[in-house]
């Protein structure tokens, strides 16, 4: 297990800081502080307003974050603009002098950049770009899963809907309950989360289905219960061909539909309304139909984010999207997954 | 305009030849030989079997092609197993000595190649790898085409079902009748035979939405009728994130559907049975929906592949698709693109 520090500079909060609170929730390794000069001195958990990091304590720079012994600073935040702010750079060569492992999941690859792999080299440092793609071409090939095996994709109506989060939930209790599962994580928090992945964002997009196809054949050979995180949706302008990519690569048994309460755009395009949540599902499960006619897939559960709402406010959420799908409903992170998971054991008994 | 020899070792025949005759058929340059030692002595409609490139000679190799006085060397075949063949090499660095521009379409980048990139630099000469996508990252903004402007984006059931050459048939008539026409292109030989454009199919999928996006709304500012090549088909196992892609980012106003007559699979996946034309036709038609519910894009018209059918036949498939999905339907190459024109035409009246 890792001693990691984290940099979070200026964006340990709800919305930008969701690779910390990720891996501070999900990773098996200790994180021992967060740098983030903007809420030096108080604790995780009261810097992001939300139970998450009780007692890891937020720190001005990499020397404090020294004090707690790390053995590995992580990168979770994306800098405005793509270069790499100077105030970073002096902290990463100072983390690789202190022999730290350096992971990123910037767009940039930090191995790439001379001083710093120099550095590193002379310091026998590892630098993991975890966005960086296997340079490997393979266009899929349609081949089944094992037999016995579940696959369960996590489709969305927008990004950050909570797929992720979900993906994982479901692993954690499927894994409580004593069954063979695993999370594939398509994206660099799930990456830094789970240690291996496929940075799915960043393939080339006549591979985008050949490379997912051989890594969920690989984990359905080993596991019976496989939750592929998923990525952007099927109704969003710039992000469609990934998600397709990963519904015709995955080739799911069944899917779980996340979203967040409340949402009537994608984010960041006002000018594009969502679809109805039945539309929404529909539309998921056609994509899978195009290719493959003879098996259906559905949707069997739907869980909310309602982090912005009141607990009230929350349940009433449910309630409706309950009403109106016909759909077991819940919020993963607050009312726990295993609506979502009876729903799956029925639905394949 | 070029005078260019073309290199299709062992593969000039209707198939594996298709960038072969698609040069032939619409660039504007010259070929003046094609250079094939298994079909040397015949001319290329001779070799085809197919009434294109009467009168050009099929040359044993760059030696023979010389006497016909080329400035450009274009590879347009795939070697089997992704190496340069020895038996290329030595004609490439013959027709860079002889300052021959070279025009590649492998996915190896030649420019890339220690040997050719030397000689090139030493004569002067330029490799240009077409598949080389640009060094950009956009997402798609969704923006609106200019007012007044026609976006038609070619789908299809596979691979191979005519897109190209339907979208630069429609292109030459539009500007016969004097029409502000473009044709846009997304795959190699279309970039090839244009000059221009997007490699589809290489570009990170993140961005492939974005970078269609930003041709098509450049091109349809300055033209009335733009014709986007399309790829893949949307229910194709590996390549249907492409589709997608130039579906979302090309953001059409209307579609021409293109199918080979009497296909029943994908090729190359006999497992993977083709839709009823109906359906595929709506699968498309819905895929745009996703984005932009309050404006529908119809398919307005059909083009078969019917090379492989008598004439008689080609009609009889021709009436049976007009039967079957009420829409206007030709083979460009055999019967004219006119149809499909007046098609559009009278939809957008």
């Amino acid at each position: 297990m890792r001693r990691i520090a984290i940099l979070a500079e200026g964006s340990l909060e709800w919305h930008y800081g969701k690779t910390a609170v990720g891996v501070i929730r999900y990773a098996p390794d200790t994180t021992v502080a967060v740098i983030d000069s903007t809420r030096a001195g108080q604790d995780v958990a009261h810097a992001l307003g939300a139970p998450v990091g009780e007692g890891i304590p937020v720190v001005r720079d990499i020397h404090e974050a020294l004090h707690y012994e790390p053995d590995t600073l992580l990168i979770g935040i994306a800098p405005r603009g793509g270069a790499l702010p100077d105030s970073w750079r002096w902290q990463l060569l100072a983390a690789i002098e202190q022999k730290l492992t350096i992971i990123s999941g910037l767009h940039m690859f930090l191995s790439e950049d001379p001083e710093l792999s120099a550095a590193a080299a002379q310091h026998g440092v590892t630098i993991w770009d975890v966005r960086r793609p296997p340079d490997k071409k393979r266009v899929a090939e349609f081949r089944p899963h094992r037999e016995g095996s579940h696959t369960i994709l996590f489709v969305g109506s927008d990004c950050g809907a909570g797929k992720m989060t979900a993906a994982l939930e479901l692993d954690r209790l499927a894994q409580s309950r004593g069954l063979s599962s695993s999370f594939v994580a398509t994206g660099q928090t799930g990456i830094m989360i789970s240690g291996q992945g496929l940075p799915v964002d960043r393939i080339i997009v006549d591979f985008v289905a050949g490379l997912v196809e051989e890594m969920v054949l690989d984990v359905s050979d080993r596991h019976d219960w496989v939750f592929v995180e998923g990525q952007g949706a099927l109704n969003h302008p710039g992000y469609s061909p990934v998600t397709l990519g990963l519904i015709h690569g995955s080739a799911p048994d069944a899917m779980i539909f996340c979203h967040k309460a409340g949402a009537m755009t994608i984010e960041g395009y006002p000018h594009c309304p969502l679809p109805m949540l039945n539309r929404l599902i529909a539309i998921n499960e056609e994509a899978i139909s195009w290719i493959r006619p003879e098996r259906s897939c559905k949707v069997v559960g739907i869980t909310l984010m309602t982090s912005h709402l009141t607990e009230e406010e929350a349940y009433e959420a449910i309630r409706q999207v309950q009403n109106e799908t016909g759909l077991p409903t819940t919020d993963v992170i607050r009312f726990g997954a295993a609506p979502l998971m009876d729903a799956l054991n029925q639905h394949f008994s």
